[in-house]
């Protein structure tokens, strides 16, 4: 599956809604590091913005500047959205820095105001204005929707399907276990510290092992950005499973990628459309709310 | 310095204090884990609870319950303060679970609401109600006042003076730093990640170099919790330095403790004060704010 035309279904659905409006949204773009990564990123961002006609800035501020250039775009009635690149300290700091901006200009949807939300399967903002998600769960969602098998035509999309992550952290694979397990799936959440298993939003303890976990799993989804991480070969996997890999290095064997099943390698282009589309959501939440 | 002396003085206030009250304060302390360190405090706690008269509970709960646990507490009106015993998950989920618990019944002053509050240098929370700075950061400051250098006579309580800090966690070294630096003093925060320098709560890039910034200090403050860290000896420091060790394990070799040197070897006993401290002002702030 190609993420980059998926993606460019959604642009699209963003870019003629913004044609619609009687002025633009504008985003500022912190970049604060050389890390390679993020200036791709940047790069990928800025693109978007330019195609589906969201007015941005790219600003390079130094690491300890970026508290208080977040905190004066908050203030900046200008500017709809504020994005970050991480890492930027890579460490715990970097989550202090999230919850600086104002959850009404949060682009990545990663403030604790969004988390709560996200949490508490809440997709109001009051006031007919909406609830901001996370943008690669999000993406994630777009592309298992393609998949087929992630169904908006009925009240639990995933309803009994059994998915395996690797990846638990607070900015992708713990809202992903949420959001996955709250619209049906059982969903066995893999990291460092342990296995954990999420049914309908609630965690258990459970001592699964990685083999158990990946035989019987519909969908198999990983993120581990390590190098020591064994990659996930064809023989530990059902034959029809679906494979979704967010990491920016390859957790799954080539041997995956087989007749029977659907692979998906990557998630980024789909992850900036969900930007874009966030952007959007959050300029109709403060014009239009 | 003994450190139980200095903590039994500032025990002694809230008890005067408590005893005048119509009723006492209520706290909830919850123990998820098995952890030696955590139970020993634990048990610290519940000791300084009864010693000053606040009303307690201490309730185990599993790491999957305390989220629900804590929301709870916040919304149980006979409760005036939640405290937490640390590592829970040991992850960027605890630093999550912090920031659910309710600002005004936050004992331990973690949250964003009052991390903000430190950083702006923001004393009150409104309406004659005083802000709640983080138990072992106050600590700290009162370990210093007690060793005479840290000077509440004055604007700048500690104005001129060079500090060097081995640890910048989001919960201790980077806030005592702001503290520290914005009371007049200049602050090498050194970590895993280098050092940085602050002054006037404003941090900044440095190349300081641990000798460097350890020969030059007039007070070296430790809280390394790894065996892998190199301990300070006393060639390395000044002969009038103050040494204050606030981690589970020696930073400090035997031989810093030497006449000319005040030495202070833990701040556990001022750190469970403080917490009393906060307790009573919470419920204050509460009730009487």
């Amino acid at each position: 599956m190609d993420p980059a035309r998926i993606a460019e279904q959604y642009r699209r659905e963003v870019r003629e809604e913004i044609r619609l409006l009687d002025r633009s949204p504008k985003v500022i773009l912190f970049l604060t590091t050389d890390n390679a990564d993020s200036k791709t990123y940047a790069q990928y961002t800025r693109h978007a913005c330019e195609d589906v006609g969201i007015d941005y800035e790219l600003r390079r501020v130094t690491r300890l500047e970026l508290e208080e250039a977040i905190l004066s775009a908050n203030q900046d009635d200008s500017i709809h959205g504020i994005f970050n690149y991480w890492p930027v300290f890579n460490n715990e700091q970097d989550a202090y820095l999230r919850n600086q901006v104002d959850y009404r200009k949060d682009i990545e949807g990663l403030c604790l105001y969004w988390t709560r939300k996200l949490y508490d399967n809440d997709r109001s903002a009051g006031d007919n204005k909406k609830a901001i998600l996370p943008c690669t769960p999000l993406a994630v969602l777009k592309l298992l929707t393609e998949a087929g098998v992630y169904r908006t035509d009925i009240e639990r999309p995933i309803e009994g399907k059994k998915i395996c992550i690797f990846n638990r952290s607070e900015i992708v694979g713990r809202p992903l276990a949420m959001m996955l397990s709250n619209d049906g799936a059982t969903v066995y959440s893999i990291d460092i510290n342990g296995p954990l298993k999420f049914v309908d939003a609630k965690p258990s303890e459970t001592e699964i092992s990685r083999s158990e976990a990946l035989s019987s799993a519909d969908i198999v989804i990983t993120g581990v950005p390590s190098p020591d991480f064994e990659s996930i070969g064809s023989a530990e996997i059902k034959a029809d499973a679906i494979c979704l890999n967010f990491s920016s290095i390859a957790n799954f064997k080539e041997d995956v990628d087989s007749p029977g099943r659907i692979f998906i390698p990557r998630v980024g282009p789909v992850t900036v459309a969900m930007c874009m589309r966030n952007s959007l959501r959050l300029f109709k939440n403060f014009h239009y709310g």
